[in-house]
């Protein structure tokens, strides 16, 4: 049986979250410095979001591709702003067996190059529009940042949609339609409530002229993005030469979008839901969303283990574990998978047996009752749904109470280190470079599509206001 | 419309293979040279491969999980045999933005080293095992032979099962399960036959005590190992110091096997069903099963196009395209969807609507008949599993009269250029490598476990034989 977690979330975070989800048996630390291994827990995670995104995505008439690992360097620097913004983390293949290669080799932080210029062989008129691709991918990006696993670290999977349009409308409708799919994954899946909003320029991609983002808002009080979504332009499709006979026989660059999703949500979700008992996982996403424990005495052991056998075939869609290990005491087994974070926990004991019921314990309130065994079936899948309710309104209620908008610099101050701050700004990026500057951390996250109607004065330099924008301590 | 493929199959096998998968749009060169990149027709057959072979390797308990890509040097040279095997081929990484880095990483060319440093820190007792795991993931090798698209590529997608025991009993049934799944995917799935074996001791994964394989024969003579799952005995436990506490409490070393299904079984699919009209898809893993095709002329015009949208609605669960383009001839339709090997093709003109009618042709056979449209889906459903048993029986039989039993040399070298040839054999590694020798690109492809009972001479040395063993030109 693992120990619990010595440190307190409200206490202290990182050394809350870190002790979390290795004593969860979430991930192992791997001796490539950065990198972490997902372990069968966390796997699956990925695979419910995976599951979930990709229906979505199909659904759309997006087709999954697969491009290769590795972009030779003369193809990475095509784009300026984009080399730009990713040379510094890339991971270099310079050798091959006993070879020397001629050219160094990406290993592919993101795959706009590598696509792209197979995009232009695909690309001849404007039947061939729109190019709907996606694919599921591992990506590295070498940050020389504290890693911190789930959120950042040097090898991450993701997925990444390249879309090719022949508008710019198009490429701007689809763009935010793809948002919305990321905000339904984090929101329905996830039980993470996000805000939706354009980036800054100088938080954009490197390469776009638009990014999307969803935020959100993390308990110790740092917001994270958590996916965004790329108007590319026409940037890509100049220096790659992408063009396309319009139906006016017009010979027009395209527009192009790239999106992506990645498995830093899972880190998120932990963080947001988890408890000093342990992990707590939203129903939806849990491999094993009921365990069942028998409490074993002299008295009638046979016929209790008889009944949880029965019990685990009937919630069989629920993918129960049943632990009628003997030599384990109840309260250790109930640790054990309270740490795991199992949605549900089904006790039965003699007397249980007797009056012909059991015992349902909720991972997330800790709430127990006792359910008669003929009703059961009815009775989990109500609560399995409850949890991942209540999940979510737990979540909203607090990023909803930590969305403070304000008017001035003395209350921006006040609260900027707990929660996300809403001001006004002038568009400036020199004021949003200044309060980059002197609250350490801290950064735009984005101009909320929420906005408040009335606008009076930015909140630095007192001109005339053009947005609301998010700013917080962010990761 | 892409134009037809030029070369036959039955004349320049290898040309007729490279122009197939680019008209038929299943891969794009990339400008990586051996690394191909994967269009939606043939990523969608992956996906209906990962789907398939997914569930089988859930269902035996196995679990999912994910390590990093890159592996430090040191731990890939801890086993003496399997760096001598892939150090030849490995990718390595030796600078990360601006930096060099201290050890040189590979880009794994399959996963033992860096997971095996890992199990060591899950596995103390007999408790923990079987310890059951599996990652679906892309690897490198780069090997410098002349690349073949999907049988042979620099970058391949696989799953790497990675399992161990307490004992040598339960890793050699596993590997066998293992392999039996494997065996299932090509048949049930590809339509395509193997012959399950065991790999000459020259022959085996670097680093096994035992390979298991399954084998097949391509239409151009040439035999292709489809699959392969190892019994690694205790070389890597020994190498990287697994060890559990048994029930009697003696320390003791884990028995380890590793088994892998590639993206080359997407190509050996391809090679065998596919004709001189392009590819054969067998219905299973079809992405879009049926093609419907209205017959336009000036009259019934509206009615026929309606009615066929109705059908296509019918038949969603077939993911039916509905080509009613009008400005292209229903004979470039044919050929298009016929390069592009969807099962079915269903043509519906005025005169057929006048008679409740369609036509319906296999893509298989080229067989077209008239069908009273009320009994469409039916028909649809039961022509689609006559197409798939159709594929796999028209290969089975190939593959039967192209396997030869011999008990000379002389035999053996007028069949060795196009079957598979199986002779007796004494079991010494001489007479084999004086085999590879002799005859270029023959090698020995397994020892099949379907035996004839009675056993002369080596076909070789003359000596007591103790197996037949499949012979045969091969990639």
């Amino acid at each position: 049986m693992p120990e619990g977690i010595r440190a307190k979330k409200e206490e202290n975070f990182s050394e809350w979250y870190i002790q979390l989800i290795e004593k969860a048996e979430l991930i192992e630390y791997s001796p490539v410095s950065g990198c972490i291994i997902l372990r069968p827990t966390s796997y699956a995670i990925w695979e419910s979001i995976t599951q979930f995104l990709d229906k979505k995505i199909k659904e759309k008439g997006v087709q999954n591709v697969y491009f290769p690992l590795l972009i030779p360097e003369n193809l990475l620097k095509k784009e300026s702003k984009h080399v730009e913004g990713f040379s510094p983390e890339v991971a270099w293949v310079t050798e091959a067996g006993d070879s020397k290669l001629n050219e160094r080799l990406a290993i592919r932080p993101t795959s706009e190059t590598i696509m792209y210029d197979t995009f232009k062989k695909w690309i001849r008129s404007y039947r061939d529009l729109p190019l709907l691709t996606n694919q599921w991918a591992n990506v590295v990006r070498w940050e020389f940042k504290h890693s911190i696993p789930f959120l950042r670290t040097r090898e991450f999977l993701w997925q990444e949609g390249h879309t090719v349009f022949a508008t710019q409308k198009e490429s701007e409708e689809h763009a935010l339609e793809m948002l919305e799919d990321y905000a339904k994954t984090y929101e329905e899946l996830l039980a993470v409530p996000v805000i939706k909003g354009t980036k800054t320029d100088s938080e954009k991609f490197a390469g776009a002229d638009i990014t999307y983002s969803i935020e959100t808002l993390l308990p110790n009080g740092k917001a994270i993005q958590a996916a965004t979504s790329h108007c590319l332009g026409q940037n890509f499709s100049k220096a790659f030469d992408i063009k396309f006979i319009d139906k006016d026989e017009k010979t027009k660059y395209v527009y192009q979008n790239s999106w992506g999703f990645t498995t830093r949500s899972i880190g998120i979700m932990i963080m947001i839901h988890s408890d000093n008992k342990g992990l707590v996982l939203p129903p939806k996403v849990a491999m094993n969303k009921v365990v069942i424990i028998p409490i074993l005495m002299e008295k009638d052991k046979e016929r209790v283990i008889g009944r949880t056998k029965i019990l685990k075939k009937q919630l069989e869609k629920y993918n129960p574990i049943l632990d009628d290990r003997d030599d384990i005491k109840p309260g250790n087994k109930f640790n054990n998978y309270e740490m795991k974070g199992l949605p549900i926990r089904i006790e039965l004991g003699p007397r249980d047996l007797e009056k012909n019921q059991a015992v349902i314990v909720r991972r997330d309130t800790g709430e127990k009752r006792s359910v008669n065994l003929d009703d059961i079936d009815r009775i989990v899948e109500k609560t399995l749904d409850e949890i991942q309710k209540n999940l979510y309104i737990k979540a909203k209620e607090f990023l909803d109470n930590n969305v403070i908008i304000v008017d001035n610099e003395k209350e921006f101050e006040k609260n900027i280190n707990k929660k996300i701050v809403q001001v006004q700004w002038c568009g400036n990026p020199e004021c949003e470079e200044s309060i980059k500057k002197k609250y350490a951390g801290v950064k735009a996250l984005n101009i909320p599509f929420e906005q408040k109607k009335e606008l009076k004065n930015c909140f630095k330099c007192s001109k005339k206001a053009i947005y609301y924008v998010n700013f917080a301590k962010s990761y």
